[in-house]
């Protein structure tokens, strides 16, 4: 299989991140989403949101949204909780990740990285959106080592993502000591990748 | 169980429809989202998240999040595909909904029906965005019945639930003639409920 990819991408450093936890190999395919990569023709015939991670399969198939890609990475592995109430809890979290989470965070570290200087109004209101968020986490990983259950899931991967760089988006995490201690727990999972490892190197 | 729900709400409407065509019993709770209810600390104790749906089993754990909720409650129906690639499109279909289509036909709803004073240069910037989502979904229809397969699965009814409400919204379906004939299928499902339909009559 195949996997399109832009290394600073969160959202594609989940897939990444679950391939090397379950020592899955792929063909690793980066795109440059700022030389418009993603809205070529080519590309948009793979996947019409002309967003990055697309995973293509050897049959041709194709699969978009990181969520979806690393569900279906993950299905059968310790990832992926078999009791369909902490299924839903995770799927729960995830959902949650895609609507709270990652439209505020993943949106100030983008313009902090790349577009400060026009986008400022923006990132103003993305501060509390994003503060609120975190302090969601904390207070829920105040009493757990995970979100779901007792051991790291998809919720976690998902989460982790665009949490652990936070501070690329002015977020200062110093502030969620419950989010700090689930971090280097994360960290220590088997086989860790960082968000910097390229998976051809 | 419990469902705390807003009658308008399309995203508490995906757990009624659902709970409807599958036939299951649950007492259902009134909120007001625009007189507070949802910000109240009995309500923040339940969802910290401060939206409806929520659902309450009868031991007192709590679902968050429309698409995480009716997974919970299909689980096992013919509303879920059992094949893990069927499967991971109705997920991704489902995380684009809550990331590029909710957003901003769910959102423009709001702001036309509540708030369109005060909000109009927000709607003239979702407008675009909605056309896009609505146009991406024409496409996938233009040669299919079902989001995902050959039947109906939560994807459709994660993306039934505001576009066939989207002209409340300002958008005109009139274009989108693939849609149109799918939201005519989606309403002859077996035990149909409308948005408009209170479980309770
Ligand atoms: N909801 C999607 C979001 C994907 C996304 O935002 N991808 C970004 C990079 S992180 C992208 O491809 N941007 C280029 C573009 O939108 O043109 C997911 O979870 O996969
Ligand atoms: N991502 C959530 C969104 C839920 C949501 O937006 N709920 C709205 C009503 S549709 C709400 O409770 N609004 C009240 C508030 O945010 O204070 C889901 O899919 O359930």
């Amino acid at each position: 299989m195949q996997l399109y990819d832009y290394l600073p991408s969160g959202n594609s450093y989940k897939v990444r991140w679950v391939a090397a936890r379950l020592g899955l190999k792929y063909d690793h395919i980066d795109v440059d989403i700022h030389a418009g990569d993603t809205h070529t023709e080519a590309f948009l015939a793979l996947n019409p949101a002309g967003q990055i991670p697309l995973l293509v399969l050897d049959d041709g198939r194709t699969l978009a949204e990181s969520n979806a890609i690393i569900r279906f990475l993950a299905d059968g592995s310790d990832l992926v909780p078999a009791d369909p109430y902490a299924h839903a809890k995770m799927l729960q979290w995830q959902f949650w990740e895609q609507y709270r989470h990652e439209p505020a965070i993943a949106v100030a570290r983008f313009i902090c990285n790349y577009d400060r200087e026009m986008r400022s109004d923006e990132l103003a209101a993305l501060m509390p959106k994003g503060e609120a968020a975190l302090a969601t986490m904390d207070a829920h990983l105040a009493d757990r080592d995970w979100f779901v259950g007792q051991q790291c899931s998809l919720a976690d991967v998902s989460l982790y993502a665009y949490t652990h760089v936070a501070e690329e988006g002015g977020f200062d995490l110093s502030q969620y000591s419950a989010v700090q201690a689930w971090l280097t727990r994360f960290a220590s999972q088997p086989n860790h990748l960082k968000i910097t490892d390229h998976p051809n190197d």
